[in-house]
């Protein structure tokens, strides 16, 4: 799957992904209104504003960008009906042609795991027959609990020509309180633990390999770019997934070292930026009415921004 | 809620959750069979099952325990229906009296963070209202991402009077590859990443006290009984929740220290043990059909085991 992910980079020339986390706040009042019309102030009401919200903003910039990333957090938050809508999210992009990257952050004791990756990323026995849960192409995993929590994920996506995305360092302001802390590694040298989990990632990733890179890749937060140039020595081979670009702080220009010189190597996730850029000053003008559009204009503004960071490394 | 698990403990002299983690390889065919027959071997036809199931086990062992526990990563590989049974579920078990501990293991950057804390503690709100997406008393939290992962989980459980339990040392055998890892701390000691979680969660919990014990509680497996030595001394005010015992290996008589003198300080978690029961030797006697007494006499046991490991301390 990591190397339909570059194919599709290379194609549209966006190392981008966008994150689909609805919010009420973002979403205008139009659609709200309508939703709840229908359905009233209900978590069906609310499901129904996320749907009618992500299909414009899908419709807008599918043919700009390779992947979009939904939060499920967003959908989680209003119980089944969320659910059912992230799920139908999940397929309409499909049928868009974008590669549906989960950011689950699952990870558990490994018969739980195996759950999860076989929940959204394969299928479930049942009887004589399987069925899926969830349906994504790369999820998102927690390595908390170490190898035997992340290997079910692995091996799903193995079988299924899918991938995942192993946190290492993240974007948020504290992830440095256990992730930079100095850690005795294997060698007896001292090191960030982030650096720790980078080389268990490069490990894992070695046993996966589609064509240059692995089908495991690592989040690495546009937030830490001297860290990221760190991991990017330690994983050579593994594709970054870098949230944190935008709202978050992070610029193209910092991320430059994050790629590799055939500019590959890194997918750059924003969320807000897009989403909601009717409601920033610079894409005031697309009016609340024209959502969609401004989304567009921000994917081509930050593909621009991207670019010239890569032109300019 | 601390304070309620702790006076529901005393009150049944039962330490105990029961994990409510079905596996149609655990249900007997009877119940598979008819569920198949009514919705075929689909997702639906997995879920009547999960649900015709966890009723009889929990119809059998309600009274004799305080709280159940069940991992959600079962029912979510079944997609909607199988967390729409997740969801009946923790319905049934509030209607029997039961605390439910959502075991989900989520932890995110901070707004991710509040989103699940909003839909499985809280409610979220939706125009003029707000509405509850999953309703657990305590559920499961992942600290990889630090503080500000962690908060919001607090706050939304300090605002309902609910409660966590936070990831500090985990059951499973390759929980050592991080965890065990030997990091300086802030005063310049080299200790095993787990004790710097652990104080990390003695310093979140004593914000939160609810009697004796914080609604900060943690996750300390019963196959790891020395750790949990150490963890006791640094968590002096926090509940352990504790997993692994039985099928995974642990035993009574190492977790007596995980108790206080009062019989209180610890909740042990059995799945497999309990409600695969009747698949055990010890209790084929019961057969197929009564694999909810089969269940139930488990309990028994295992209140026997841990009683006696307590007294015997």
């Amino acid at each position: 799957m990591i190397r339909r992910l570059n194919e599709a980079i290379l194609k549209t020339g966006a190392p981008i992904v966008v994150g689909l986390d609805p919010n009420l706040k973002f979403i205008p009042e139009t659609i709200r209104k309508k939703a709840f019309a229908e359905y009233g102030e209900t978590a069906e009401g609310a499901a129904e504003a996320f749907w009618q919200f992500n299909r414009e903003i899908v419709d807008h910039v599918a043919d700009l960008i390779p992947a979009v990333k939904p939060q499920i957090a967003m959908y989680e938050q209003f119980g089944l009906p969320g659910l059912a809508v992230y799920d139908r999210t999940v397929r309409y992009c499909h049928e868009k042609g974008l590669i549906v990257i989960a950011d689950i952050k699952r990870g558990d004791i490994g018969s739980t795991s195996q759950a999860y990756a076989l929940g959204h990323l394969g299928s479930t026995p049942v009887g004589g027959t399987s069925v899926r849960g969830f349906d994504a192409d790369f999820v998102t995993v927690n390595p908390y609990l170490g190898s035997d929590g992340v290997k079910p994920f692995i091996e799903v996506a193995a079988g299924e020509g899918k991938g995942i995305f192993v946190l290492v360092k993240t974007s948020n302001p504290s992830s440095s309180e256990l992730q930079d802390l100095m850690v005795q590694d294997g060698r007896g040298q001292m090191r960030p633990l982030y650096e720790v989990v980078g080389e268990l990632v490069d490990t894992w990733g070695s046993g996966l390999m589609d064509g240059e890179y692995s089908d495991v890749g690592a989040v690495v937060g546009a937030t830490y770019p001297e860290q990221g140039r760190a991991l990017r020595q330690i994983m050579k081979h593994t594709v970054f997934l870098v949230p944190g670009y935008g709202a978050q702080g992070g610029r193209g220009r910092d991320l430059a070292h994050f790629f590799h010189p055939d500019g590959l190597g890194a997918i750059v996730n924003s969320s807000r930026g897009i989403i909601a850029a009717w409601k920033e000053e610079a894409y005031a003008a697309y009016g609340e009415a024209a959502f969609g559009e401004a989304a567009r204009a921000a994917v081509v503004a930050m593909k621009e921004d991207i670019r010239g960071a890569l032109e300019g490394k």
